[in-house]
């Protein structure tokens, strides 16, 4: 269940995965002498890379595979071999898997293409694929997948050509693709921009490992600090959440991409990946729960990770900009604005230090040294000294131009910056400059991240600051409100709907059904007047564009004439619509409405959404979102992410809205949605009118649709 | 006057900076034999860049420098020299200038530093340079400049140590920044990504030649299809804005970064330099006005560039995308989502065609070949062919992820796109992919756009597609309203600013001056009940919170009522305040709230806005600005640019507003505040009621300020 992470064996089940990224032996299976073969690639990587286990070349011709001993047969294998690499035809995988895990093998890499991808034949070998995993507790990753590589012991379970291109830097942060295609390049990608990666994986259709499997296997990994993941669709939800649940808990910096944003992207999704890619929104609401960066774009994906990497916590977004060039830095406020930092002016005094040492310098921050700087580095490194130790803050971005090409700045840049480094070791520091390969590697290893385009520069530390901020995590369900024993759920017209979460505690006015108007005014006497009275009836939803309320009713005349109006109004324009009689309900006092519902998703299932009533907000999709149940410090989190929050939160000279109200509506909402996940369809509650600060809160309107019976029968 | 375009000799102008960009001789003031120093660096670059003109050194030793013969002073030069580049010290600089102009030199390229950017004393010295090249015609680049470089004929009037890099392939790009630095770094960018330029300028402190002075020479120059445009502030409005008009004339594309979008941002450009920053959303709509690409960071500027740099046109922004790698498409289609292109599915029998080259291909668009469509190059041929025959798309994307590197797929790589190119020829076709240098050479030498990052391809056609939009260009000045003659700007109270704005045709309802009870029970009879009753005084801005309006009023006793409850809360609540009686007016039939106004441009002038009304568009600043005045095409483009301009348009079963009525009220709005620019400090419609189309508008409160009288005398 999502939300659900309360196993006690989460970091055991993690580890489950050790054979297969760390396997003391290896089999090939499908062994090839030829290095350019899909089965010859891995053995010549294996050895190449120095992985120090046992390697088993598994070909039926038997003798010598690239100087090993092969065997003819899985049964010749010795018992308990950790990792099999699976180079066969997909018609042979089926019988050497079972083979396999007969031989006690602990862990498989399928790289066969063949399966669910090519219809329901694949579809249905790849699920026999799963049983035997389930059955025998072999895991396997793939089929259809590169496969998988450990950089730290030279376990190259790839064929992934790239390899022979050079493997990235050793480093601490591991990349789990769902895309093999995408796998490969991103192995040029950090070779090339010098991103140090510990592990790489590709899991393919995931017959049994999944993504989240992964995940959590480096969130429980002591030698990972970074997971960047490339998602298509999500598989198993519950296990999505609870490996992003233990990466926040142990710490891990977690960089998803998840494409999909888009009408035409989703489109693409469904069609390329069997897995549902489901609501995209919710994904944007999961990962900022869990602390996730979500990046946009393949190039802020690696930027994230390669400044994640750096270990530096920025969780106020504070960075000094340094340029010699005014322009840009303009440039990156602009972008730093946008994305959510904060460029804080320098302290005064610094300021005045700064420039008595260079009058014409722009001191605020960004802080431009002018080119003028360039010609005296002894007073460039006092000048940069005093912004950094002045400052106050996380981050600073040192734009230098293409200036570092010049042969005579280079050894004075090398010594300021790495005495800088040495002492601000807390602050993260950025380089983004132009400047000969040497003197950027130097840097680099010095402890900056060096990124040369300038807006990219202050992006990456967007994420950066992201990746700091204290994230909600798990939902305490020990807080949530226990609701009233509901033994079904009632649906039906608005006033089944409003009585069912009425029950679960959504505030709601002293409302009447009444059958004809002398129950009207005997309700309406003892309501008060004025009233409101609505058509009720499960067939007509939207009430009032029909005519079927009438608002501000003052007396039992009006009353009379309204039941009639809307009765008449009613039987001409929704002839066939069943009316359950009418309700009566007093006027509610002003406040602002919101828009409250839940709609099923397809993978995280029911989803609790707020956003601002009225058209406009409808127009500009002004709404959040989150998997249910929510607690109250995330309905009120969801309640800040609204545009128009300032709106309720008394901007302007309005009155402040009962937000606790509004909060705990959405919570006992979101609850609600929980316990009757498998019957619900949707609830809208629109509007939700909320009241000034202390008045609460009350549905004025609410439709819930319980899930279609033709939709239940083929579940 | 900004948007008067009309001299007959702008073209003739703008070649008046040829001796500047294209000289038959030069003269180096300052000369040294030193190839290091400031002075012998051009020197050295001419040499070694083969400019064929006539070099004259000057250095007060003669002698011989850099093997030419040096003259002892700017007297022994020949008359009618093209271009002297000073590099002395500032204090010589006036001086040498002086005697330039003297001996008839036509242009001037100063590189000192030490003028305005220094200080009062400097801006002292810079403004006697300006004079002198007003007075003598002589033309002057700089000071504080880097320089000019015409890559066509190796005329490197520079000092930055960048040329000794290497230069940038030979295009048809010309590239002018306002900075220095700047100038520096994107010399060594346009070499590394290979982006082709032919001419290259920074123009410094602008005491002569301005930025817009240089677009309008590359708009005039034949050589020239792109323009590059990097500005921190803008000296004269008028030449920019016919600079872009002669531009957009002559079918150049312009792509501009102008940084300052952000808070921090405008404060910091203000420190940087003298120009004015303005109000930064007004640049955005004079580039949209004259279909200028603005660039928001330094890697889309030069992408942009590239992508402009093809010659292709995609005006209707329908991109094809074809991938290897499923996902990646997904991630495209969400940026082409974001960008404003349209990914069309291809055609039905498209599909089908593809279906059947590749049963497992997704075949709508994105288009994914899947690692599958490597293995047969032959298919891979057809497939793609089909694609790009079938798809009626203006670009496509190939999105190869590091296959390129496959030694065995290069030439058939080589072979396939060469032959795509030569059979489409229009196609805008774009390489995503991770591949050997010489690889993407020889693609890019074909005619293909080669972008490694995936969303940074989409983003560069997205801007090939606004430089591809038909722009509105200047206002016709002739199809402009004219207004009745007004004597003097009458200000003041609420009904004075509306008498002004009335006689400037802004539709106003019958209301009244009235000056006390009696008066306005007559007034009220003649309009006929319900009226509305607003205390009139220039004092009081915000009526509806002082309670000093009271709406629908049903006859003569609730007229007095009302007329005694605004005069005892306007006592109250600002006694100060002086009232001049009332203003009554008929109730206002239902409609849509504008907000229209006019503000003044610190560097543009009166600029116009347009704004839903309603606390919702104001905090999310849903407004569409131009520079005054505008025509009824740019009103309707405003009000198109809205974000909530559905709600206008009959959205969601809404009446459509009378959006002619509104659009007219704009334009007479603007050419009002163009007649009055001199006296107007800002006006406010708030609200400008529209009502449903064909009913027309009227403006319900309006509020006129004139430019306060100190700011007069001091200006």
């Amino acid at each position: 269940m999502p939300g659900n992470t309360d196993s006690p064996d989460r970091l055991a089940a993690a580890h489950a995965l050790d054979p297969l990224f760390a396997p003391a032996s290896v089999a090939v299976l499908g062994a090839s002498g030829d290095p350019l073969k899909i089965g010859g690639r891995p053995i010549k990587f294996l050895k190449s890379h120095g992985y120090a286990g046992t390697i088993h070349p598994v070909n039926p011709k038997g003798g010598e595979i690239q100087g090993l001993p092969a065997l003819r047969s899985v049964g010749e294998l010795p018992r308990g071999v950790d990792h099999a690499i699976v180079a066969l035809p997909a018609s042979a995988v089926l019988d050497a898997a079972a083979a396999c895990a007969e031989r006690g093998v602990r862990a498989m890499t399928i790289f066969s293409a063949g399966f669910a991808e090519t219809g329901p034949e694949g579809a249905a070998m790849q699920a026999r694929l799963s049983a035997l995993a389930r059955d025998s507790g072999m895991r396997i990753i793939g089929p259809n997948c590169m496969g998988v590589m450990n950089f730290r012991i030279g376990m190259i379970a790839s064929f992934a050509f790239m390899v022979d291109l050079g493997l990235p830097r050793l480093g601490r942060t591991a990349l789990v693709s769902q895309s093999g295609a995408f796998g490969g390049q991103a192995l040029v990608m950090a070779n090339r921009r010098g991103l140090p990666l510990g592990a790489w994986v590709t899991t393919g259709n995931e017959c049994d490992v999944e993504m989240a499997d992964c995940i959590a296997y480096f969130a429980g990994d002591d030698q990972t600090d970074v997971i960047m993941g490339y998602m298509e669709g999500c598989r198993s939800p519950g296990k999505l959440v609870a490996a992003l649940a233990l990466a926040r808990e142990r710490g891990k910096r977690v960089v998803m991409v998840k494409a999909g944003s888009s009408d035409v992207g989703k489109a693409a999704a469904q069609s390329h990946t069997g897995a549902l890619a489901g609501n995209d929104r919710v994904y944007d609401s999961l990962f900022r729960q869990y602390g996730v960066y979500r990046a946009d774009s393949i190039e802020s994906f690696f930027d994230a990770a390669y400044a994640a990497g750096s270990g530096k916590r920025m969780p106020q977004g504070k960075v000094g900009v340094f340029t010699v060039s005014g322009g840009v830095g303009v440039l990156m406020a602009d972008v730093a604005e946008r994305q959510g930092l904060e460029l804080a002016p320098l302290p005064q005094p610094a300021q005045d230090t700064l420039r008595a040492l260079l009058p014409l310098a722009a001191v605020r921050n960004p802080v431009d040294g002018t080119a003028q700087i360039w010609s005296d580095m002894a007073l460039f490194r006092r000048f940069v000294r005093t912004m950094l130790s002045e400052g106050r803050y996380e981050a600073v971005v040192f734009f230098l131009t293409a200036m570092p090409y010049s042969p005579p700045l280079q050894q004075p840049i090398i010594d300021i910056f790495t005495e800088l480094r040495q002492e601000f070791p807390d602050l993260a520091l950025v380089l983004s400059m132009l400047a000969p390969p040497a003197l950027q590697d130097t840097l680099a290893e010095r402890g900056y991240l060096v990124i040369d385009d300038a807006s990219r520069a202050i992006e990456a530390l967007a994420a950066l600051h992201v990746l700091s901020q204290p994230s909600a995590g798990p939902v305490d369900r020990t807080k949530l409100p226990r609701l009233a024993h509901m033994a079904e759920l009632t649906t039906g017209n608005e006033h089944a709907a409003k009585q069912a979460l009425a029950q679960a505690g959504i505030p709601m006015l002293p409302e009447r059904a009444v059958a004809d108007p002398d129950e009207a005014c005997r309700a309406a006497r003892e309501l008060g007047y004025p009233v409101v009275l609505k058509a009720l009836s499960a067939d007509i939803v939207h009430k009032s564009e029909l005519g079927a309320v009438e608002l501000g009713i003052a007396d039992e005349a009006g009353l009379r004439a309204a039941w009639d109006a809307i009765a008449g109004r009613v039987a001409q324009a929704a002839p066939q619509a069943r009316l359950d009689g009418m309700l009566l309900a007093p006027m509610a006092p002003p406040g602002v409405e919101m828009i409250l519902g839940v709609q099923r998703d397809p993978v995280f299932g029911p989803v609790v959404m707020v956003g601002m009533g009225g058209i406009y907000a409808e127009l500009l999709d002004d709404v959040a979102l989150r998997i249910a149940p929510v607690d109250h410090d995330a309905a009120r989190a969801m309640v800040r992410e609204l545009k128009a929050f300032p709106l309720l939160d008394g901007a302007r000279g309005r009155p402040r809205a009962d937000l606790e109200a509004l909060a705990d509506a959405i919570v006992r909402l979101s609850v609600f949605a929980g316990v009757h996940a498998d019957r619900l369809e949707s609830i809208d509650i629109n509007p939700l009118r909320v009241f000034e600060a202390g008045k609460g809160a009350a549905a004025l309107d609410a439709v819930l649709l319980a899930r279609a019976a033709r939709e239940e029968e083929t579940a």
